[in-house]
């Protein structure tokens, strides 16, 4: 049997590997239009910022290792440019010509490319984007000649990996984005505080606004926004997105939709003989049930090894998991991360849920160096299944962000995080990890034991606020119109609020949300209508702007 | 309704404290036998090695701070010194005098108090235990105090912290354990990484020997060993475990079974209107079924606050998780955790299993400071279901034992790890991320893909052990008769294995593991009988003397 792989890097490489593992006798071929197979791809930023001094370092195997140790027939700067299903061949470019290979199982692993967006100017040689090898050798060369200036077009993951590549390598670096905010996937109290790492980094960041033209007539090429703001750039690099690269595939019949291709449950495309894996195919989200290419890593590996299984094993071979879309990205001195459907997609998909906020030290507040981590969860209205969950901090994300995902994959509710039986050691966490505490909050909210209010309500009319905090951080800051009673003194002076909340319902709010719980369950005893502020003031502030709401 | 808790530290407050939440209108009373509710109990060992500074941070919560915030009655050194069910009473012996107070729901969490074996001498002035704040004052006194040599009794998690921190403060440690090894809860393979450690930070340990006497004739204390060491000591830390403290609630009736307080899935002990929650009570293992208690934070919060829901609202509340028995240690620059069962509980359940081994880079390796972490896993024989894991290494190792420790909870088998979507960027992770990869190996196995021989195998007769290794690594070391035949080389030179192994069943090895099972790969495909050493050289090093076995 010769199998025929499309595509040398992560999907492609992993469906040739593990089908060389279960297949001694197969004949296996890979084609790889770039110069090298298995590269570091998400390697590539740390390359540019200096962090990976060895290009050698990005080449995860060669085509000679590929050889050795697999038996892998890797055949670099070959471009498939054709498929007949029926003949079961493939037309190759290669540096000596078109040949024609024969197939008996082909895996379409093509990767996705850049989007080019309709941008006057933007032939420029001096953009860049950052999707190969030679991709970020080319810009760490024009780092190292001298370019000062730098902007990137788009602030996802992997733009802003390269912003603060470029950053580190002394360059000055604006970030244009179009959504309101960088990292769009993000909510936006959390890409708040990512923004203001990059800030802090020195790199100047435009969100909300377009880049509407290069202009490569003076010495510096020129981006100009929409707002009218003009960014000189001596490279520029383009970052907006990726679309799966599958024109040739469309073409032969292998049916697409948006660009994307079909697969079944084990990568299946529409034709016999023909499985596709990776960032050119069309995934189911696992919460949300929405069609959409999941350009990551890790499900790419997945699928990869899954296709090869059922191509050598068909009979007991397992499924392809729907991909949560778990991610994350370190940005100076902080982790951004988030696993399963945002606000944007569950709106989208319409889903009813709740959402709660926790700030919590990320390992024992007693234990030297502890810092403050922040998380949200989604959790499904009717019955409490988590949806999503992202967080921000410095150490520990990662693993609360694994632990969710995790806790998704499984189909578990926000409360049954409770019962989660972690490691805990000061060093590492807490009696009550964050997670644990996302379910017990998660939990009081679906037994009505505590009834939020959000940051985005601040300006609703006849409420009655109320701050719980100490008399001193009332004084530094507080929102309008806020009538202060630290949250120990609650039921000491309860008639006294009664009185002054005269018949309005209470917003109650503390710095985080915990201060402000305990005082909302004594109002709440006693009757009286109260809602206690989720995330507190550290979400808030994170939401709206510093000119308004707090006096 | 009155509420008494008997025990204020984590399982008593956080009944106390929950019980607040959910009835403004409680009278909620805690009996605290010692001088502080609710103190950083996992925090003392850091107040002897000097990184806790202030004693107060270890005082998590005051009376006068629970009672401010949650109107909680907190009463210190008072000592519940009987019950009556009957009458519904405690008898407490305060400071000043005994007195007896009545209650509609108790709830006792006694906690634990340090186990005395029987040895001669132990009474000596010298001898300390370590489980209160006054504990680790008077310890850390004695350190600055001019101490100079320590001998620890017992190397489970709090005596290696304790050893750890009194060598952090320039002490000579012994540390003596009984059993074979440091960190009982560990397998060998893993305790034998933390021993290595300890040595490193210049402790001395003896394991596999008990402590026979305390010889206080002469100016230091002398502790003698069972192969006649003698230890001198000026102070001795005692740690050779725990046992629950519950005389004062058996003789009041409360059913008991070796000492611990059996409850039923609320936390209800055999006496209406009497609940028990923490280090006192008896569980049952979550993988093994087998009753014993858990002694750890974690839990006893959990069990704390769900008694508590039970109290209030028991139509609603949920049960008790079984617990999993997670736990972390830090050891110098290592860290050591583990979930679930290990060999011995799993050998005492009679329970079938596999284990699989796994030394995988913390995150991608091509990205700067990736080091080496060691795994394990246990899983179920029939069906594949994860029962246990451990992992020692630097970063990362939290996290990978809190995911495994949320898949044991969801039941999953060792192949559904393979689909885990976490997170991954360089500086966290890979691709395949350690817990992928474990999931793999172990669907190897049970598919009879992938046949394992394991370390303590070694010494068998008749087989024929084939190194795939470079010959540099094989001519610095290598297993006693072992036929070299590097990895890339075994699809060339397979005529002249099997002519070599001339029959016998071939035991391949590596370093890890991961260039044998290529290697394993190709010589089953040709129908040779062969299997794959588990965890390769690095955990049969770790396993096995260093004088034996290796040329």
């Amino acid at each position: 049997m010769r199998i025929v792989v499309v595509g040398g890097v992560a999907g492609g490489m992993s469906a040739a590997a593990r089908a060389r593992r279960l297949d001694e006798s197969a004949e296996i071929i890979v084609f790889e239009r770039g110069d090298h197979p298995s590269f570091a791809n998400c390697g590539l930023p740390y390359y540019v910022s200096g962090e990976i001094t060895d290009q050698q370092d990005l080449l995860v195997q060669t085509p000679e290792s590929l050889r050795e140790a697999l038996d892998i027939d890797v055949r670099v700067r070959h471009d498939v440019i054709g498929v007949d299903p029926a003949a079961k061949t493939v037309d190759v470019r290669t540096p000596d010509g078109v040949e024609t290979v024969t197939y008996d199982a082909l895996v379409l692993s093509p990767g996705a490319r850049a989007v080019v967006p309709p941008l006057p100017g933007l032939d420029s040689p001096r953009v860049q984007t950052l999707r190969t090898v030679g991709d970020a050798v080319r810009l760490k060369d024009t780092v190292d000649s001298g370019a000062r200036r730098a902007v990137v077009l788009g602030a996802g993951f992997i733009g802003l990996e390269a912003a603060e590549g470029l950053r580190m390598q002394g360059m000055a670096v604006d970030v244009v984005e179009l959504a309101p905010h960088v990292l769009p996937p993000l909510e936006p109290e959390m890409a708040s505080l990512i923004r203001d790492e990059l800030v802090r980094l020195g790199i100047t960041v435009h969100d909300g606004v377009a880049a509407t033209a290069i202009d490569s007539r003076f010495d510096d090429d020129v981006v100009v926004l929409g707002d009218g703001t003009l960014l000189e750039a001596d490279v520029i690099v383009l970052s907006v997105g990726v679309t799966p690269d599958t024109e040739v595939f469309a073409a032969a019949g292998v049916e697409c939709e948006r660009g994307a291709i079909v697969v079944d449950a084990h990568g299946r495309t529409s034709i016999d003989g023909i499985w596709a894996a990776g960032d050119a195919t069309l995934a189911a989200d696992r919460v949300t049930g929405l069609r959409r290419p999941v350009p990551l890593a890790g499900p790419a590996n997945r699928a990869g090894r899954l296709v090869a299984d059922h191509i050598v094993a068909p009979e007991t071979a397992r499924p392809i998991p729907h991909p949560l879309g778990t991610a994350i990205v370190r940005v100076g001195e902080l982790t951004a991360a988030l696993t399963g459907a945002n606000r944007s997609t569950l709106d989208a998909a319409g889903i009813d849920y709740r959402t709660v906020h926790l700030h919590a030290d990320h390992h024992a507040g007693y234990f030297p160096g502890a810092e403050q981590m922040h998380l949200l969860m989604h959790v499904r209205g009717s019955d409490g299944l988590i949806l999503g969950a992202q967080a921000v901090g410095r150490d520990g994300v990662d693993k609360r962000i694994d632990v969710l995902a995790t806790a998704i994959a499984n189909r578990m509710t926000g409360p049954d995080l409770i019962d989660l039986d972690l490691a805990y050691a000061p060093p590492f966490g807490s009696a009550k990890d964050p997670v644990n505490l996302l379910g017990m909050i998660a939990e009081n909210v679906l037994d009505d034991e505590l009834e939020l209010w959000y940051a985005e309500e601040v300006d609703d009319p006849g409420y009655f606020l109320l701050d719980v905090r100490d008399r001193d951080e009332y004084d530094d800051d507080h929102l309008d119109g806020a009538y202060l009673v630290p949250h120990k003194e609650v039921r000491a002076r309860f008639d006294e609020i009664r009185d002054a909340a005269a018949g309005r319902p209470i917003r109650v709010y503390c710095a985080s949300g915990k201060r402000s719980y305990l005082a909302y369950r004594v109002l709440r005893a006693a009757g009286l209508p109260a809602a206690n502020l989720s995330g507190g003031l550290t979400t808030l502030r994170a939401l709206v702007p510093a000119d308004r709401a707090l006096v």
